[in-house]
């Protein structure tokens, strides 16, 4: 049991559910590397929703809103740490929720459609098919989902699904903590922020928003920007930590 | 299969190693999370060893060759990445090796212990009490191995026991990719550098090193100034990386 008062619980309650959905084999033993992966990057983020973070969040909200037909890409690691609050943003946006692996097999589809049905995620079901610009089972989507979609959201997505959604035209959004990895160079719109903060966030900004806000957050996005401001907040905490910790 | 020619080879391999030894439980399911981590850290440090983490590993091997009862400390990553450099370093200083597990079941020292032993590591054998000031199974050490150490390498080390170590009055050599890890803080001499390439370095200048170069080493040791120059090589990383991939 880790103890509440834990500087680092919340942290810690994500390694554990990571940890226990792997045995369960919803995490891929790979999405157990990605998560301390993350976890490493949000150290050096300082572990809280930076204030560009937050303008990203306002406006992945908007797209979502926006979006004729908006789809929320969910893998393993995003079922096992926010399954509840994918309910909850589904309900905010009106969008729909695919089922969406790397390490994709039949069981493990199941298993986290279960996972978010179980916590009140309309799942959306359907044959799917070989769409996507990528070689083997990577390119399988469904029609009447991604394939369809001019928004979509692909938290913790690899890099060439990244690219070959924007590639198809589409508005890509995704949570990525490395301000540096290829998912996060590629997409229209980076949310440098842990995965259950970000979507808490997006999802109240949702309830909140009208239509000329949502607009001009959209016109105003500057994804480079974004990605600058996130890698200037590492900086500073890493000069601010040796300060801290390497005087003579 | 890894392509031979992806720029990140050793990495993958490294991270497809972990992950087979974890579902071998060589490695504990969270042994897989802290890799991740180090691989983040690998990423911003370069994944090449810096300046002053080869001192550092210069230092190491004349620590190492300067004890009275030198123990390497070896838990299931490093088992799983280095058991034939573990070899060598054993082959090179004449260190003991103890196999010292965090998430510790006996299952688990037996599998370690004929890892290490098929790839030709002498492995230290005896019954192991709870010598170290710490709570619980975390305490549990051999007596004729790290309790009785004047000089112990702890890769991959917890904080607390890595304190425990430090406060027994060894001399604690850690090699830890997170500069600003309690780890990292807390031993007297932090190799900030990834496990296999610190451990093939540490052994080939232990075999060159002769007895007043080790002595000048030791002697100029200054940690903080290792962990400071580790963080800038990650802040000029940073700040390269910014120039080149967010320009407008």
């Amino acid at each position: 049991m880790i103890p509440k008062d834990h500087p680092r619980y919340a942290s810690l309650v994500r390694r554990e559910k990571i940890a226990e959905a792997a045995w369960e084999r919803i995490v891929a033993m790979e999405g157990v590397g990605s998560h301390g992966r993350g976890e490493a990057f949000d150290y050096l983020i300082g572990e809280k929703t930076t204030e560009s973070a937050y303008l990203a969040e306002k406006t992945a909200a908007a797209f979502l809103l926006n979006a004729g037909c908006a789809v929320i890409s969910v893998n393993g690691n995003t079922a096992a740490l926010a399954a509840e609050l994918i309910a909850d943003l589904q309900t905010a946006t009106g969008a729909l929720v695919e089922v969406n692996l790397f390490h994709r097999t039949e069981e493990r589809i199941q298993k986290i459609t279960k996972l978010l049905e179980d916590n009140g995620v309309v799942v959306l079901k359907g044959d799917a098919e070989r769409l996507l610009p990528l070689s083997h089972d990577r390119a399988l989507c469904i029609r009447e989902g991604i394939y369809s979609s001019d928004v979509v959201i692909v938290p913790l997505e690899d890099g060439d699904r990244c690219q070959a959604l924007v590639n198809m035209g589409k508005t890509v959004i995704t949570i990525d903590l490395n301000p540096l990895s290829r998912t996060a160079q590629t997409a229209d719109l980076t949310i440098v922020d842990e995965l259950t903060r970000a979507i808490a966030n997006i999802t109240s900004e949702a309830k909140l928003m009208d239509k000329n806000q949502g607009n001009k957050l959209i016109k105003n996005l500057d994804n480079k920007k974004l990605l600058k401001s996130a890698i200037q907040s590492i900086m500073e905490n890493l000069s601010d930590a040796m300060d801290r910790k390497t005087q003579a």
